[in-house]
């Protein structure tokens, strides 16, 4: 074989091998659309409530599986929410914390957040937001709804647990010491989600949602709000993931 | 550039484009094991036992999921029990018949069965064996058990719900009139799962075991036995995941 023969060979496997790689390339990026609209949870929230509040998973794994949700750190020190990549510690002394790769969460849900829906929403207190979502969302339909409330809020009020030492007090118990947080005129974001009553155990039914201030200087669990004006964001999600570690 | 720069070039790049075909073949092939050790659930139990026996999915596009576990058929047609990659549905009338890939479940949890304890039973009737397993696994844990139970068996009584029509009645009224069938001196395969309490809801805690007999004459889900003498199989599995349809 001379050497144009040789080269010709080369250059014909150098390109059926880059058909390969590209072809083994968009297999790989195909797992990963099927992955994003699934909820992915650390722990069953049931048992996570009894007091296993120990680390389960370092950050810089759970980021892996979505770039949107809420959740906790080790020994139930704060609230946790994750918006657009970014995941925040909401400790029980006030403002919010860049979360470290290395720190651990007993208690996560996350997923990779893609509108399905658009609502905008102005001068609703919390049971009118989440009575409104009732009426536009099924709620009969076995659907996890990922949802992202972003605008601004007159008023807001948010809670972020104490840190835990061992041996671990159950949740309700846990929650006697919280820290309870009264936020007016702010813009900012939340995030949570609506599980169904089917999955009331795993998860528990219904909403259950976090918040950020725009500002980055605020924010913890919902627990009632006035909006001024705001646009909500709802992913459909049919596919959840469990690990019970 | 001579010819033999360029023939030198070429084979570089085919090395290096063979060690990223190698990589990203690692990389596809890595995501399989980790699938094969979750329990892929379609439809959360409790909807399902309200009396939601639409077909959901078919059963060629379950068998991806596992090759092991149990289930039903559209309209609470009897039971279903894959083993090994074979999957049957064990009617009301009694013989098991292979499932058609176009026919569908309204209901099913699978995995890929592999064992990671072993265990050998002698004498047991059902009461029994749970009791011996509750002592062996530990049911405090929040994880699922897959199990396989393989030998000979001295009786055995298994039910299989008769088809029903709609409106669907829940499944306790469904399984009012269901068959239920003597076993004896055989030999046979039983699979099933526990769930944790934590996920009872979703699915139901304990045990849920299917059996055929090893000759595939009779089967249907497991509601008593004696075990002459059988394996016990165990795989232990950490990851869930629900299919909300």
């Amino acid at each position: 074989m001379n050497t144009k023969i040789l080269l010709a060979l080369a250059l014909i496997i150098v390109i059926a091998c880059s058909a390969i790689f590209v072809g083994l390339q968009y297999q790989a990026d195909s797992v990963i659309p099927a992955d994003k609209d699934t909820l992915f949870q650390l722990a069953a929230f049931n048992t996570f409530s009894t007091g296993k509040y120990a680390g389960l998973m370092p950050y810089n794994e759970l980021e892996k599986h979505g770039d949107f949700g809420i959740g906790t750190l080790e020994g139930l020190d704060g609230e946790m929410i994750a918006l657009d990549g970014e995941f925040y510690h909401i400790p029980s002394s006030g403002p919010p914390v860049k979360v470290e790769p290395t720190q651990t969460a007993p208690y996560a849900t996350v997923t990779y957040f893609e509108a399905d829906r658009t609502y905008n929403v102005a001068g609703f207190n919390y049971t009118q937001l989440k009575s409104y979502l009732d009426g536009q969302l099924d709620t009969s339909k076995d659907v996890i709804y990922a949802i992202k409330l972003s605008g601004t809020y007159e008023y807001a009020q948010t809670r972020s647990p104490q840190k835990q030492i061992e041996p671990y007090p159950n949740l309700t118990q846990a929650l006697k010491t919280q820290a309870v947080f009264n936020l007016s005129q702010f813009a900012g974001t939340a995030v949570g989600f609506w599980f169904p009553a089917s999955m009331d155990g795993v998860d528990y039914a219904g909403y259950h949602i976090h918040l950020i201030t725009d500002d980055r200087t605020a924010g913890g669990h919902l627990l009632d709000c006035i909006i001024s004006n705001a646009t909500v964001e709802v992913d459909i999600i049919n596919s959840y993931r469990l690990v019970l570690p």
